[in-house]
């Protein structure tokens, strides 16, 4: 089934039946490997750690809660190892097709989420964005992808990396499905009325590639004459590099807090990046991580400030289409510093954001995002698919 | 063959026989994947390195000498990954036997080929020494190992890794056959006067554990009895964890320097201290490179001074026997920081050094090291070859 597209973790077989009658009854999704499938291992990308963690024995509150509403699971995607990384490349389990430009890179971590819904192989999937593991492959694959409102969400039975950050995401291809799907996890009915006031995020746009800010600007016409009122606002007038970087402390730091254990008790193989990036994390320093949570009150604030009720922004998912598969690591970190500034708010303010497929550049997808209150995770599905039926 | 032992790499199989009628006629031997043999892929420990370099098409240097000296090749020996490693553990191709001490590490990087020979697999084996590589691996397996003078045999076809300290080194069961081998690899014939003097390294003996100091003390005293005049001194003035430092700046930013374009082509997979190891090298400041650089100069010195024509020195190998499989990585880098301060000048002052069974600690075997000019590698065998007959 999966042939040609590589979305699913090798050699495990997973199938789970909805529960008959519920709200998604007929529909098939798949789940990141970092999601606990009862009876089945939870392998976080490498093969060190499968082997090296008990099979869980209960369903992770994602995974049961969509069972529960009639969903059938029917796979377990590939991750990038233990969720650390962007692009969407696993030595160990290959690069996952991005459907819609097969020789760019899906994103990742929630790589073989993101190509198995692009393929059309499943209904839905769930991943988990922690620094833009949701949001970075729905624009590179064209679809639509939610992280919700940090802390919302049961995480049981999802393997944490940077609990401050992490949250549980979600892709469809359509609105309609998106919709339904968030209905269930958010337990809460998707509102008819949208939000009046837009903030267009002038230094988003600006830090992306001007390919990507000039393919966006039909879809943000669209979104201004739908909502209403538009204003341009700065996003992080202290800089989208320094969020970055705030983030860029804070989530290595939890990372390396989360998996230094392991490494110590069984030095496990990663690819050098990963160790890399897992390194960074061990050698933060306390005056940095400090900083950092100072920096993430201020961009909370900023945030709170700009998001009043019955308002909503949008930014560019990602500056730039895919990049080519197996780029050099020197350029493939760079390329990844400048998604992670774009995708910092995130994990530092924990408010809902939605990429919906936003453009073409150069024939490959691009996201644009929405952005809300903490909560308000509905209206942004709403706004999905007001955008969609118009 | 090898069941059990686990010497040799998986999946590669090899036998090239020796010419006819050489000194070495009817022996056989065994080559650290460092070696190229030609046809047969060069795997260094990793199976992405393997994958990701050509076969090649004739024999390294060492093992062309050998096999034009009559000895038959059998077989290929694991290494660490990128021979990066001092206690032989890879995950990828497990960890040889050692079968002086089946519960201990055998030590690394050459640790397969100290398994082929601790087991009688074969006669002999090759590997190489950068920063005890051979030595330590000799002392954990009981075994006769050398580390010639740096620069005095070809290394064509031989896998860098620190080219400044990087030497061919040789193991064997007994000082005969290290005659036989040495006599064939130096292109000079083992003389039979002994050198006339011992130095006897204090601060060498100190640093080491004090059941480890008692035990080489008997093997001391006959070296002494062998040699005549003995003498006490200190062989690094400005302590060996003063040379350790300079050697662990030097060898990493060799390696990184070796190794890093491949790693950033092909963002390799590695156990995690590995790469660990990499990034260190990839981190020492010019400032520490410029210090080491004239350590290494007042070390050589120190040793010239020393070892005046016929002056051997003898120290511990390492300061301790074999410690046990599958450690945490914490205390796995503790052990590996204090086995490279009895080692670093080797890679310093590129002196060669023999390891010959000293002792056995808690039933484990330690080696006793002699030490000697430039050029005297042949002297060194003559001794290890003295006091096996007396």
């Amino acid at each position: 089934m999966s042939d040609g597209v590589n979305a699913f973790v090798p050699g495990v077989d997973v199938r789970v039946e909805g529960a008959g009658g519920g709200p998604l009854a007929g529909m098939t999704f798949a789940a990141k490997d970092l999601f606990d499938v009862a009876g089945v291992p939870t392998g976080a990308g490498n093969p060190d750690w499968q082997r090296q963690h008990p099979v869980p024995d209960r369903h992770a509150w994602a995974v049961q809660t969509l069972l529960d509403a009639g969903a059938t699971l029917i796979g377990k995607t590939i991750t990038d190892e233990v969720s650390l990384g962007i692009l969407g490349e696993n030595p160990f389990h290959g690069t996952p097709l991005n459907s819609a430009a097969p020789e760019r890179v899906p994103g990742g971590s929630s790589s073989g989420s993101a190509a198995a819904v692009a393929a059309g192989l499943c209904d839905f999937a769930i991943g988990s964005d922690t620094g833009g593991s949701v949001r970075v492959p729905a624009s590179f694959c064209g679809l639509y992808g939610i992280r919700p409102t940090h802390g919302r969400l049961d995480s049981s039975g999802l393997l944490p990396q940077a609990p401050s950050s992490d949250t549980t995401g979600w892709f469809a291809r359509d609105a309609g499905t998106l919709a339904k799907v968030s209905a269930v996890m958010l337990g809460e009915a998707i509102p008819s009325a949208l939000p009046t006031r837009l903030i267009v995020a002038l230094d988003a746009f600006g830090f992306a590639d001007e390919g990507t800010r000039a393919a966006l600007r039909p879809s943000v016409e669209k979104l201004g004459a739908l909502i209403g009122e538009v204003r341009e606002e700065i996003m992080a007038p202290q800089g989208l590099s320094v969020w970055g970087r705030a983030q860029r402390a804070l989530q290595p730091a939890e990372a390396w807090s989360t998996f230094k254990d392991w490494i110590d008790r069984e030095n496990p193989r990663l690819a050098f990046n990963v160790a890399r990036g897992l390194l960074a994390g061990s050698m933060v320093s306390e005056v940095d991580l400090q900083w950092a949570a100072l920096m993430r009150r201020e961009a909370r604030a900023r945030l709170e400030y700009l998001l009043a009720p019955g308002t909503i922004l949008c930014l560019p998912t990602t500056p730039f289409p895919a990049p080519r598969k197996g780029l050099p690591l020197d350029r493939q970190n760079r390329i990844r510093e400048r998604i992670l500034c774009l995708c910092a708010h995130g994990g530092l303010a924990g408010l809902p954001q939605l990429s919906l497929p936003g453009a073409a550049v150069e024939g490959a997808p691009v996201g644009l995002s929405i952005l809300a209150a903490r909560d308000a995770d509905a209206t942004l599905v709403a706004v999905a698919k007001a955008m969609e039926d118009s």
